[in-house]
């Protein structure tokens, strides 16, 4: 199948000192592109190459001048202060405490009484302004007439001195004598008129370069590193480093009511994606999402001109670039490459619409980490390539590539070799499945209070990142990510809106913790979103419900969907009533279980109401259980991590709440292991082996025939419909 | 130890068939008491015993005749349909489903409209009264204009056509062809003057008894059957079978409010004791106090005018009558006896004040559920003594006895012979300890929002009986009822009346789930407690979490003394934040640990904040942590199930906590199965070994003098200080 696939769509990095090794590779791997990364320079030698250049562009940073001389100008953030309790009448707290020196500095030059806030954290009150002061000789703010006892913060304005994401590069490769990076702000007056010279400059300058590859337009997500230069927090769809009294004075002006800094601080929570989003918040996404695009647009537009590509780095910059909302069309970028962790982050860049390609950075980056004496690098790349393939055979992105330092790879040829195989195997499947849209058995909806705006990207917090307290929920969307349903996200708000936006779903999911954005906290009490979201299951509809699901204690329920799911939490308020539903039950569900179910976390607490049918408990702790509710069927499962016999458990959920069991038996591998693609209108379809072993099963086609098959360690096999 | 004590101080059940053993166990036991049971009669030939007889009277049953000629005085109770949903106009609820049909009856006498209540569960609101009807022939409720989607549930009051106690015990023994016992309202007009009528005459007609043993005065505790006979619900502190129009009525005058049916169905939790009381039921609660002790009065008055001894048994009635609570002393009572289930059970009733005396009814009672072929009763005798003998050791009951079929435990020698022990050694060790205060170490709170009124019951459900919910909470009590403290039950109503209730306490615990009763929810966000309990920490006070301590969400914080604490609860709101602080610590609490700490359910999620100690984490969970706060010690444990080994553990992190670890070698046995009690004022001391098997010790005085000492199993030895 293909010698027309030995190049293309595949993008490697270069550095001055490998010039020979990257035509090598260019030629091997069958790149088409190449590409420079932070901490690297392109090489003169490689200007005239047959591929694209793609040239990282910062527009925030590496022009520390510039930053110096317009200090006014640099970005900000918006930080709060740990709990300082007052146990006298004068509370100090020194804003600096636990971060990282070099990395922030307090902006006491706008005025700290209209854009700080100090907060009795026992009542939720504002300290008036005259109550405390801020001493720049001690970098403490005071309060005075503090209330014995009660716990204080400050929110305060910082600027970033260092870009955290060159800090973090410079940490993780030990870099010495580094100038550090000082961000600045690309939204202030001076700083945007300089930077589109500054843009056009370097365009001219490099006349080599075919593609600029935005790495942050103009805000990092939030990262912020503590005394010891170790992470102390992050969020990579934080909002936080987004502000300057500058940007909040439009803000102001647009929606008409008077900033405060909690709106941005929370609590200290700073909006995180678990935070049920707040109206003003909300607000504050819209503003940023127009001004921010309208900006972009800017860049891109000289881009254009100029006769570049842009393409934008995904991850690094969230804050207003939200590509599955309806601004970022505006911008009109040429691409978006992201990293690729799992098959949740490969759909995350391959499901933005309105630009003409995607590209995907794979793992292992090129970095000491993993390039070290004794490191396994084919081992990363493999799990990196058949998590992520899973995803690509459902909606591909167009394009792979690598990151880093070559040189480290080059000391690994059996690595050489392993992505070599890998850039034919994509350039395969992409020209197999390009321009269809694969078979969908079903159309699901992740229903949350993020929508759109978090679709694939539900429970991260940073990229594809283990939590021990979200890899149970994280793995029913990295199961969607490579499985045969036209999967939506959808929002709280959008049923608000529209109810009709139920009318063409099947199964509605909703997973999560309690009081978490994921679950829905108070949206459950909402009479027009719960009874949509009955009246959907009790006509039909399939609802599946995992961890925590419609949780909000309201009106004798803490799981307000309970009649439907058929199980509610035991909080201690039910403790007198006898519960006699324990008995396990076999079905359709659990047909392919092969070992006891693997919940992840699972619950605690959990019990079935009567008439529920128990799939199964431990000791008493319902995990999993089904419901009739109507003419709807409903699933219960307390957690469930991502693995290829989860996979098939919630595959057969969803086929059984929708009803449609009887349609198991089409495009289907009995083993779970593998798992067939149909391309109908290209008339292709292919088997691929998940796994690092041998795999035997049989497949059904579209019409039920089947067939038996062997399938090598990690093969796809490719088959004419 | 003395031939004084061969007699006395012991009660035992009798019946007609078993005459000539009564008088021999009398005897044996050295019995001084004699009591008849439901189900027994006192036997002729028994009628002059030298002996106490002690009558069970039943104030509100056992007369159907008056019951069916007065049914509008017929006891009542609100019941709470289930969940309903309303697909359609009209929605109709059958008010008697899944309950037991000859149990209850609908009482559509009364105003259905004024003493009814049908509400919206999706919204919370009381649906017009012009909006429903009932219909007498199909039993259903109907809801006209129902609004699709929305839960529905009806409030109601039912007639109590067979006494719940007596079902029961008709139901566990199988008896045939008894007649339904009707209970009847001793509290309404005609049946109050009839009641002491029947009371006077009882007494007339019954001169050999010597004290009425009222098992229920006015009002059972909740106890539902299903239509299978199977318990439905139950609430041993239970409120809702007090109710009926005529004292509604009452309430309503006393309290210048409009009565709700909601005040008690509190959503259909019923004011379980896990919830955090409203202001409606604590004044319904207060109301009924000094209602029924009033009442309660007058019979006591007879009682004793008629030369007879007034006894309560706690526990089947506890609407009104709480024996902590200030009214109860008017009542004028002689004794309280109550069913001994552990050490918590035993407080709860030798700590009641204001009666003359109090008796423990031993367990196993004398039914055939353990008193059958292959029954080992023996056994259960050993637990339940040993168990319970840790409490009697800090408190004493006056007396203990046995309940049931005495010719069922004739038929286990061994039964019998063991009781004799345990006689004994009861009267050895109330000669010992009688009219002092053991030596107390340190003087604990435990604080939650019911304070004194359920002192000793805290998480207690039905009795003792095991939850797999509480038994990680109330094994924090179970340790406190026989451990050398002054135990407190304070509530935060007590902490906003008066602060200065903290003043000479040591060490605070505060134990139990999030937003229940037992940890307070709300509470701490009121800024009087929380800051009255921060100063006390501060000023030097311990304090002691267990399970999800002054949880709350709040202002950025789950755990509101999360800063005392050292400790929070990841529920993805933190996320972002990087935790570093898991280290575990070595600490004087854990120095007599032997193996893995049991913390029963434990907890998950629970995190470390910066500077605080870890003593135990499993897979990045804290399950004990301790902290310093100002001059202040806290100790946070996940949870604690009673045991000897677990017991030690609260002793010292209670000692710990108040600062006095140099103390910890005073009145002290090494061998944590082995108790050290000391009662100065006698000059005496005991050694206890609380297991079935031998000990070896090293016991130490009040003086830090000590010896090693060996006991054999179950031993307790005597000492002279």
């Amino acid at each position: 199948m293909g010698n027309e696939n030995t190049r293309g769509r595949v993008t490697i990095p270069t550095d001055v000192d490998v010039v020979p090794e990257t035509l090598e590779l260019l030629e091997r791997w069958g790149a088409d592109a190449i590409r420079d990364c932070d901490g690297t320079d392109y090489p003169e030698g490689l200007r005239d190459v047959d591929a694209k250049v793609y040239s990282t562009y910062y527009t925030t940073r590496k022009d520390n001048e510039w930053a110096k001389a317009n200090p006014d100008e640099i970005q900000q953030m918006y930080i709060m202060t740990s709990f300082h309790t007052a146990v006298e009448e004068e509370l100090s707290i020194h804003l600096m405490d636990h971060l990282y020196p070099d990395m922030l500095k307090v902006n006491s030059h706008d005025d700290i009484k209209r854009w700080w806030e100090v907060i009795d954290r026992t009542t939720g009150e504002v300290v008036p302004t005259d109550s405390w002061s801020y001493s720049e000789e001690t970098g403490d703010v005071t309060i005075h007439g503090a209330k014995a006892f009660h716990d204080y913060t400050v929110s305060f304005l910082a600027y970033i001195m260092w870009d955290p994401v060159h800090m973090y590069n410079a940490v993780v490769n030990d870099w010495k004598g580094v100038e550090k990076q000082i961000t600045f702000d690309v939204r202030q007056p001076k700083t945007k008129e300089f930077s589109m010279k500054r843009l056009r400059k370097f365009i001219e300058d490099n006349p080599h370069v075919d593609v600029i590859r935005y790495t942050t337009f103009f805000h990092q997500f939030t990262l912020i590193f503590d005394e010891l230069a170790r992470e102390k927090y992050v969020d990579w769809y934080g909002y936080s480093a987004s502000v300057s009294p500058y940007i909040l004075e439009q803000f102001e002006k647009e929606v008409g009511y008077k900033f405060r800094p909690e709106y941005i601080i929370d609590q200290g929570y700073m909006n995180n994606q678990y935070r049920i989003p707040s109206k003003e918040f909300k607000d504050f996404q819209a503003f940023q999402r127009r001004e921010v695009a309208k900006l972009a647009k800017e860049m891109v537009d000289i881009t254009h001109e100029m006769g570049k590509e842009a393409m934008m780095f995904l991850g690094d910059h969230w804050i207003g670039m939200e590509p599955f909302m309806d601004e970022f069309k505006s911008i009109g970028l040429d691409a978006v490459v992201g990293s690729v962790g799992n098959g949740s982050t490969l759909r995350l860049i391959s499901d933005i619409p309105n630009v003409k390609y995607t590209e995907g950075r794979f793992l292992p980056y090129f970095f000491p980490d993993t390039f070290h004496e004794g490191g396994d690098p084919v081992k990363e790349a493999k799990v990196n390539w058949v998590t992520a393939r899973r995803a690509i055979l459902r909606k591909p992105i167009d394009r792979i590539g690598y990151g880093g330092y070559l040189k480290l790879a080059l000391e690994f040829p059996e690595f050489i070799d392993y992505v070599e195989s890998v850039c034919k195997e994509f350039r395969t499947l992409y020209e197999n499945i390009k321009g269809t849209t694969p078979y969908c058995v079903k159309t699901v909806a992740v229903l949350n209070s993020w929508g759109k705006m978090r679709a694939w990207g539900n429970h991260m917090v940073h990229h594809a990142l283990y939590q021990k307290q979200n890899y149970s929920y994280a793995g029913i969307v990295e199961t969607l990510s490579g499985a045969p349903f036209d999967v939506r996200f959808i929002s709280f708000d959008d049923i608000k809106t529209n109810p009709a936006v139920l009318d063409d779903i099947d199964v509605i999911i909703n997973v999560g913790g309690a009081y978490t954005a994921h679950s829905g906290g108070a949206a459950w009490a909402d009479e027009e979103i719960v009874t949509a979201v009955k009246r959907f299951i009790y006509n039909g509809g399939g609802f599946i419900g995992v961890g925590e699901p419609t949780a909000y204690q309201w009106e004798g329920r803490y799981f307000q969907l309970a009649s439907a799911l058929g199980v509610e939490k035991e909080n201690g308020f039910n403790l007198n009533t006898d519960k006699y539903n324990w008995e396990e039950h076999d079905h359709f569900i659990k047909e392919d279980c092969t070992k006891d179910i693997d919940f992840g976390e699972g619950q605690k607490n959990i019990f079935a109401l009567d008439g529920t049918t128990v799939l199964r408990q431990i000791d008493k702790e319902v995990q999993m259980a089904v419901n009739d509710f109507g003419a709807g069927r409903c699933v219960y499962i307390s957690g469930l991590p991502y693995s290829f016999e989860n996979s098939r458990l919630l595959y057969r959920s969803i086929l059984w709440s929708a009803h449609d069991e009887g349609n198991l038996h089409k495009w289907f591998s009995t083993n779970f292991n593998v798992e067939v693609h149909a391309y109908v209108k290209n008339g292709k379809y292919c088997v691929v082996n998940n796994t690092y072993e041998p795999q035997d099963t049989t497949v059904y086609r579209g019409d039920g025939s089947s067939f038996d098959l062997h399938l090598d360690a990690n093969e796809i096999i490719w088959y004419e419909i």
